[in-house]
């Protein structure tokens, strides 16, 4: 077999074998084929797509390039939940503990913030002393104990992942549905789970800003669940406007406490309800869907999910003063408020353009490399389809540096649209995909 | 500027400016831009195609990267005449002689046998002494005093164009009229040359099985041309068989003798004739295409051509006794017959077919590093279009090892098909195509 061969098979539009997908990704971990082939073979991806059996050998082959999580000696069922990415996406940090308080085992391995959306990895880290890089084997100690862990991934989970994306980043081969979905759907796999809940997220904070896009997506990890007989279900949602009312590392995790205590932003509390609810039926907690709602209210209801969130932090060597003392946390040194410039409707929001005006206050990351300042953030006052006067504020900017602030103000300043008729609100849950 | 927002650019199929072209091939050939950037570049190239303006920047940019030829203190008009490469195209030993006893002057740097076509280079070198690789100040010498110079690509020329090469060749991004073009036209125009004859072969023994495509080619390597100020009038001429009678190299030079003698296959002089005609018209040694056809004929009556092709072989340290006994040259030590399974008419040759044949008996190359033996060849009793007895001989096969031979053999009873019905014979030259 030769790896131009089958490059030029992907180039003409024929379907590679599982021997064929497999020569090219062993190839390319074991540095037998070099990085221009296999970046020659990603943009002929882009352009032809893969089959159904393409991508299922492709996760199936990322999946072994590395260690797979074994949880199978553990009892129960094992559920997580993944989202695409956006912007005031916290719900990990209530879907997890929700779920793990009702009984289903949340084996969670997250990422970081880039580009224009948050990380959930960043996020716990603005929690003093939080460590998201326990072992293999603290990891699964974790499960047993509380029957939660959230943490990041390890170097030998999925290492043709890293190296795969490391390439597609550089040779403008991120934006593909086969590449995207064998990436994602390869480590998810390799944690062990029975069940997995895709939030997929699509609109103008989302990579997939249309909802074609997100469904053709969401299809395709449906279908590479199916094919390696997982239950998986995709939502797809509405990343239109930030979700909650917060974005930031430290006021993300605040806002996440206040829904566990029951209070917070409506939005975010009905999102993470139906999250929880499909995580509670894949992992078999409940036997509908109206009873996996229930059962999230429960939790929120009796504390038990707020306990939930304090014993993980405790676990992995966070201060859990922080559920009680929000003051525990990294404060910004300044606020400044942006005004509405008319009197009117607030029509949309760029959410990329919002993202990127975080990522300039410091709360995400331009590369890998970027520091994050925990501290820094925006509070939404308004969302979409909601009345504002002229000069009412439209959201509140925590800052550290006048410069910084000055920067994101004025992409913030862009992001905004208005309509002086009324404008009608996006549904949250825009369709669900399952097997 | 960055890698890979220009990758982007191209996947998208918008058009990149001249400094973005340079920036990429200036980058890659100073080892700034790694090689998996630029085949996905190539990549995206190969599924979006290039403009007129980004097609000629890219030549632009590759022929600049290199030492260019300097005639323009040699006084007269210099021509070359480059063919796209098919089996049995033994037209430059024929060409440059005429043209160069003409009074116009034919720098002319060719290639070698790569798959199933042959080379110039190859060729020439069946000649016991033949001498392809003289110094670039030698090659203008020879300009100088006999009008005429046939050499191989020297390391300094056009050193972007052999490192894209071999990047496309192992990632499946060959086949793109656009960088075909760029890569033929960058290495012509940094000859030196005034005028330039292309013959775009089309067919079942070309690179471009279709005349639509060859066309395309042809007509982005006119426009070439005609944006960097020079003379370029293409031929798409038929490959569907081989042209003359014999492939192989020594075959080749002795068939080329014969032409210059004012014998040999008929098809062959006539494609000599029109192409030698464009190179004087191009030359302006002639006013019309007619008085050119003319000029050719009375080089090859007068044995002007045959002196000047002596010339060539006594200057590039050759024995040019070969011209008078060709025993001089290399003899295959046996030959096989072929013999038709039917009677009726040959209807086709899968050229392509019989190209791989020669190359199996060691006429060409599989790789750049195969040894060619120059000996080996098939002597065509038949073309297209030939009535034919059963057991009557379709070619001879001239072989020195019998294990090649079995397979050349079993290669070449697959290439032939036969009608019992008259079947038409291919036109030679199919279409011109100029500024």
């Amino acid at each position: 077999m030769r790896a131009v061969e089958l490059i030029r098979k992907k180039r003409d539009g024929l379907e590679l074998t599982r021997e064929e997908i497999a020569f090219l990704i062993r190839g390319y971990c074991s540095d037998e084929i070099p990085p221009y082939q296999i970046s020659a073979f990603l943009m002929a991806t882009f352009f032809r797509g893969m089959t159904e059996p393409e991508v299922v050998e492709l996760t199936t082959e990322m999946r072994r390039s590395g260690v797979e999580v074994d949880l199978s000696d553990l009892p129960g069922r094992k559920v997580d939940k993944h989202s695409t990415g956006g912007v005031g996406d916290k719900t990990s940090l209530i879907v997890a503990p929700v779920v793990a308080a009702a009984g289903v085992k949340v084996p969670m391995i997250s990422g970081r913030a880039l580009g224009h959306t948050g990380g959930t990895l960043d996020k716990l880290e603005s929690i003093p002393g939080f460590n998201v890089k326990l072992s293999p084997a603290r990891f699964k100690e974790m499960l047993g104990s509380i029957g939660v862990s959230l943490i990041g991934q390890t170097e030998n989970l999925v290492p043709a992942d890293r190296r795969m994306y490391a390439l597609r980043d550089v040779t403008a081969t991120v934006e593909c549905h086969a590449l995207i979905a064998a990436s994602i759907m390869s480590k998810k796999l390799a944690e062990g789970i029975d069940g997995l809940v895709l939030d997929v997220k699509t609109g103008s904070g989302a990579f997939m800003k249309k909802q074609e896009e997100a469904e053709k997506l969401a299809e395709v990890m449906v279908g590479i669940g199916r094919a390696c007989g997982k239950k998986v279900v995709a939502l797809i949602t509405d990343m239109n406007q930030p979700l909650g009312d917060y974005a930031g590392n430290s006021l993300e995790v605040i806002e996440s406490l206040e829904i566990l205590k029951g209070r917070g932003a409506r939005d975010l509390d009905a999102l993470c309800e139906i999250l929880s609810a499909h995580c509670l039926l894949l992992g078999e907690a409940v036997a509908t869907l109206e009873d996996g709602r229930k059962l999230y209210r429960e939790m929120i209801g009796s504390g038990k999910a707020l306990a939930k969130f304090r014993e993980i932090i405790r676990q992995q060597e966070g201060n859990p003063g922080v559920v009680d003392d929000y003051s525990f946390l990294p404060q910004a040194r300044y606020q400044g408020m942006l005004p509405s410039p008319v009197r009117g409707y607030l029509q949309s929001m760029d959410t990329e353009k919002l993202g990127l005006a975080l990522s300039v206050l410091g709360a995400g990351r331009e590369t890998l490399d970027s520091e994050i300042d925990p501290a820094v953030g925006i509070c939404f006052h308004k969302k979409i389809g909601d009345p504002i006067e002229s000069g009412e504020a439209l959201c509140t900017i925590y800052y550290s540096e006048e410069s910084k602030y000055l920067e994101a103000r004025g992409r913030l300043d862009q992001a905004y649209a208005f309509s002086s008729a009324a404008v009608e609100r996006p549904a949250l849950v825009k369709n669900v995909i399952d097997c």
